[in-house]
């Protein structure tokens, strides 16, 4: 699966920025990689890029309408259409996250078909992974893991790249959900793969590299989430980590969706992962905790990174509030 | 997906016995469901039930035809079409576990719809399962997990559902599997649900029921087998398990197909699959060993199950050697 750039962002008629993440998560991680914005009519979300027509974006190199918005219950809006009718028409292919696939659009598949351009599902496997062989592989892999899910793994993932590669380090962000796909142009959509087939799409995704190289790879789920916790096993054992990062957010009062169950403890998140990554690398360790204080005040978060540091005894940072220099230290003399 | 029973086992040519393995555990674990075989010249396999025609199973009442015979591959040979075509002409549904699907056999597919009946792949997952909601359901519920996969707890699971029946407890094996599905004639092929709903399908599959009822579910992979841990671990937290039963074959040199890695040590098991089943139970304990010393001589077998019993402080049997009896009543005790 791999979404060729540059890219336009669909903006579409978002009602508010957070309606348009997807966007701005593209704008914020691969600043270089889109030529402008589409908007609707009253769209609330700017992305600070040129706002072009589809005639625009074709002349300016695009390769790929990314739709970076999305409705609630993630439907293909009437009001897109039309856009999306020309873009296809223009020769852009169409890349999409949302729920309601484009696949399923009629109008959509027929035109793509004609004009030869692709509508790029990613949320739905496209390719036959293979069964985990857990051989060892070359090179280095870092994988965030949490105390429960969409608690800043991604975000985590993605930050820790960008200073590696701002350091000089070999470092590859790793997307295994729909929203980091869309970000770096490729991924596995690990929620969606089949059960047998799990692990050995992290191994296909995280292949041998250079001695030197660090796959940092994007967490999903958690060990102690009910929902989930099966992604996350397969996560530890498919992606083999060196270095684990954990991952929370200490104002979340239960795990989420499920009101009856509690966050476990950092400890207990430290000691479940490590012995599962264990069981394929010998040599796993946690590097790092990542915290994410956004509920918080400053001088609050500050205490608490401090408090946790202390207690785990390993740098402990906030991507946004201290970045992650710390832990790409880390990682560098690991 | 539920297969209508009585069956009729389809055992074709199979080579020898053990490629009939399918019917063979049907008969040994539901012998009154079928109403005879059918075989064709060459077939070396016999499940000492009448051979009959597919006109015969019909007067008899039989609903299914069940191939209980697997090729090398998993195909589906064309030796077996003319019986397979009069089975569907004569009103009955086929059920398959192979790997080459009923589905994917136009002229199986064509015939089935002109004469209303069903083509049942149990491979293929027909439900929209939910995701789980990791709520306390009411019975309870009995997992079996291994240190490896094909060790045994499939057996042992089903082994302790007929013991339970014989000692006038309630109790219904859940299968998770191909062969056990047919076994049953409903359950979840696991390994085929896509990764976000496989512990909701296991929630499915052991809904509230009485509170003295045991569910005895099915395992599947082990949490040490790099290939299948995320579906093991989706057992376990949908699962809810109140009691975990361990798995073991002492002869294993690796584990199945990965021959750089060993298998954990049963205390190695124990601690990690508890500590997991507590996330969703708190009251889950491990209840006994299922050693599978089928490869062991008899003196050597008791002294092996003796000493296990003795460092796990656990009942350890051997269900076919020494039946599972004290598992069964470990579970009338909880």
């Amino acid at each position: 699966m791999t979404i060729q750039q540059p890219y336009v962002l669909f903006l579409g008629d978002a009602p508010d920025p957070l309606a348009a993440k997807v966007a701005q998560g593209i704008k914020d991680w691969r600043p270089g990689i889109s030529v402008g914005q589409i908007t609707l009519p009253g769209c609330k979300a700017d992305m600070g890029l040129n706002n072009i027509s589809v005639n625009e974006a074709v002349s300016l190199g695009a390769k790929t309408l990314v739709i970076g918005v999305a409705n609630r219950g993630g439907l293909i809006s009437s009001k897109w259409m039309e856009v999306l009718k020309e873009a296809i028409i223009s020769g852009l292919d169409i890349a999409s996250g949302l729920h309601n696939l484009l696949r399923d659009e009629k109008e959509l598949v027929d035109l793509s078909k004609s004009n030869n351009t692709q509508l790029i599902d990613v949320r739905v496997p496209t390719i036959n992974y293979p069964i985990a062989n857990g051989k060892k592989r070359k090179g280095m892999r870092c994988l965030a893991v949490g105390t429960d899910c969409s608690i800043g793994k991604m975000y985590t993932a993605i930050a820790l790249e960008k200073e590696m590669s701002n350091m000089g380090l070999k470092a590859s962000f790793r997307a295994t959900g729909q929203t980091g796909i869309l970000i770096t142009g490729n991924g596995v959509p690990l929620d969606a793969v089949i059960a047998d087939f799990m692990a050995g799409s992290i191994e296909y995704l995280t292949p041998d590299n250079d001695d030197d190289h660090w796959d940092i790879i994007e967490g999903q789920g958690s060990l102690f989430h009910p929902s989930y916790s099966g992604v996350t096993m397969a996560l530890i054992h498919g992606g083999q980590p060196d270095a684990l990062i954990l991952c929370h957010e200490p104002t979340r009062e239960h795990m989420r969706g499920l009101p009856e169950y509690s966050l476990p403890s950092l400890k207990e998140l430290e000691n479940m992962a490590l012995k599962m990554a264990k069981v394929v690398n010998n040599n796993a360790r946690v590097v790092g905790v990542s915290i994410n204080t956004s509920s918080m005040k400053k001088d609050e978060a500050m205490e608490y990174l401090s408090k946790v540091e202390k207690e785990m005894k390993l740098p402990t940072v906030d991507p946004v509030f201290t970045g992650t220099k710390r832990l790409a230290e880390e990682l560098a003399n690991f």
